[in-house]
């Protein structure tokens, strides 16, 4: 029978599901290829360490330099994290005609320009199922389903961590600092969860997203990024009665070419991540705890979404083994860059942040004064915002703030901003104005 | 530039979508592909008649040996309908070593067998995404997503006209005549309806999908199968109260072999399409409309979902594209069968359905007199059956029936049945007991 060799960088959590999806389906895979998927190396930091999933010694190196020497192996299985030592291999790997599988978000998002150009290059293939919502099919779709459609706009809850301390917030009424311990305590957050909670994840596999969908160029750094500390149990309440539920999402939609821009000029998308309401009966409203979900628009399809396990060895272990076999496939009918890589140049340039238009929900701390309304809503109006709802709660005690909720119209953001400070000058507003963007998904 | 040659056969509502997509993506098709996909032939019925996609006339034939004859057509796209036309046409197709793709789920319930037989014989490949919910790419997630997991359970809202009937039924407490002319006023139901509204089209799709899913050889025929059509306001009004949506669900679920079977002895799947009390906060009660959606439940991924339009022109055009573009990758690249047909024997059995265990909901139509909920409580506790909650209306006139629901734990079909049968016999009951199964997706 023949044999297909592959060299696997980093046995962690998800290291260790790929070796065991890979051994308990050893017959249904090489039943479905005619060819055994033959792991000949696993590179490690430390081979002395104890691991879940037993490994012959033999197998295990600490050089990664094995799996790039070794003419047997032809895919090297990036499952080691972090940019620079990964890229090194993964251009180490591909430099030597060998295909590339990683599960790496952040080292696509900063390099991978970089690593789809060499591949190109070279002729090889690079798959990374794994890299956005693990469970989820996302990229396979995006590749391979909508290869004749055209994606108007993409939603997703692509974080597990911030989703669950969302819900937890949503469900039980909780504080974000409290359903941040409990999802810790759970091991859905991390003991430093800065990447999740600042919504610095989700930016990442946002990028990885847009590229593909929209052939999009886009570093992190560009993404307009809110993370979820600021939320209040306050914001759930109000939301909930004006029909929302709060979700962290991360957005990028097509809105056409720039204003007054010349004919054939690109259409710019939006790319953003930042908590959202959203109509408390959508489908979106309804994932919770750390499930993850992606929404997209598209010209044929319409409507669509996919929803499913965003992290876990053996959610993301099975979308690393999927690739695999897609990738034997390959090979073994002499076919490798059967499956596109994203365009080898921009299609689509980012709309300026301050130029996105969106809905607004605007949660005022403000004395309980007379005129204090009139004032505020007379400002937005002078900055062109228009206002769809209002909500004043009773006072409480005499001298404390009231708070004082505006839901708003369709406005540009940078209108909203610039009314937002003028407001939060006054004497009569005793905190800053909260802000979350209403999205219809 | 390199060029593959499809036919095909039957031009109407989906075959415009085909033809106006693969024509307004014609230059990113061929970017992607490096070859052109070229429309030899179309076969009509009536060549005269009017069409919304202008079709050069030299390209129409009446003749389906056309398609056949052609040795410059690769792929057949079969968009007939019908079962033995379509049959003859895929047959004779296969047999030239011709490729396939059909949209027909009929011809794949009746015939599927036959023609995975025929095309494994003669090397070529059969792709159907379009046949089983047009838009949602449930076909290639089964067949290639999951090639390394195990499938432990399926639950779809397959057949969207009955959904968007359903929906109306829940949003207007609209009765079920008023709903369906409404659906077919809209187009979303057919001036017969019957095929929609007893569930054999979810039976259909039901049997393509447990084939794929679990290696499953079943007929419609085989498919516990309830419609619709006896629902009523007052269900969807006492399922609220219970905290349940009301859907026609198609599931399909692994149960481990027979009771007593020796070891080895294959694995055993229920398979049934029938309302369904569903919690009416999970993801598949936000499935509204003319929407579709399957849930998978699986061993490495866990719980997942795919949500989109079921039909319609460009989301079934859609979908057939996709396969078009996928064959003429595996032609271009000589690697045809790339993708695994349905297992060429069945690798598990169907469950009897009176040995399936659900919960359920009854609404007994009795008379008011006393010591009627204690013998209808009582019967149930002598079959077996226990009771989750029970509810009773108040009287309103002497002498009316009155309703009596109840709502039990899981038990047996069969157990449930026989109780039914005996208490419907009572003098203190009114009319048919209605049952309508709760499934806890």
């Amino acid at each position: 029978m023949r044999e297909v060799g592959i060299g696997i960088a980093g046995f962690g959590i998800v290291g260790g599901g790929v070796l065991s999806i890979l051994r308990s389906h050893a017959d249904d895979i090489e039943a479905r290829l005619g060819a055994r998927i033959a792991v000949r190396r696993v590179a490690v930091r430390d081979a002395g360490k104890e691991r879940a999933v037993g490994l012959d010694p033999a197998l295990l190196t600490t050089r990664v330099e094995d799996l790039l020497e070794d003419p047997e192996i032809a895919v090297v299985v990036e499952l080691m994290g972090g940019v620079d030592s990964a890229f090194d291999l993964v251009r180490g790997a591909l430099e030597r005609g060998k295909h590339v599988v990683t599960a790496n978000k952040a080292l696509l998002a900063a390099r991978g320009e970089d690593i789809f150009r060499l591949a190109r290059q070279q002729g090889v293939d690079v798959y990374y199922e794994a890299a956005v919502c693990g469970g989820v099919p996302i990229i396979r779709t995006l590749r391979e389903a909508l290869a004749s459609d055209r994606i108007n706009s993409l939603h997703g809850i692509v974080n597990g961590t911030t989703n669950f301390i969302l819900t937890a917030m949503d469900e039980q009424g909780a504080r974000f600092e409290d359903a941040l311990r409990e999802a810790q305590r759970l091991g859905y957050a991390e003991a430093d969860p800065t990447l999740d909670v600042s919504g610095g994840d989700a930016a990442q596999k946002l990028c990885v997203l847009a590229q593909l969908a929209f052939g999009a160029r886009l570093k992190p750094e560009d993404v307009l990024t809110e993370g979820i500390t600021a939320l209040s149990p306050e914001d759930f309440r109000w939301g909930r009665e004006f029909g929302y539920a709060l979700k962290l999402l991360a957005i990028a939609r097509r809105t056409g070419p720039a204003e007054g821009a010349a004919a054939g000029a690109p259409d710019q998308i939006e790319a953003r991540v930042h908590p959202a309401f959203i109509p408390a009966g959508s489908l979106l409203a309804g994932v919770r705890g750390a499930m993850n979900a992606v929404v997209l628009r598209s010209e044929a399809l319409g409507p669509s979404m996919l929803y499913g396990q965003g992290a876990g060895a053996m959610p993301t272990g099975s979308a690393v083994v999927s690739d695999i076999i897609d990738l034997t496939r390959n090979i073994l009918a002499g076919s490798p860059g059967r499956v596109p890589l994203p365009p080898d140049r921009p299609l689509v340039e980012l709309r300026p942040h301050e130029e996105v238009r969106c809905a607004y929900y605007l949660r005022f701390s403000v004395k309980d004064a007379p005129g204090v309304l009139a004032r505020t809503a007379s400002k937005l109006a002078e900055h062109r915002i228009s206002i769809a709802a209002v909500q004043q709660r009773e006072q409480n005690d005499q001298g404390q703030p009231v708070p004082l909720v505006i839901v708003t119209h369709q406005a540009r953001e940078a209108d909203l901003r610039g009314a937002i400070d003028e407001i939060d000058r006054y004497p009569t507003t005793l905190a800053p104005t909260r802000l979350i963007r209403i999205e219809s998904v």
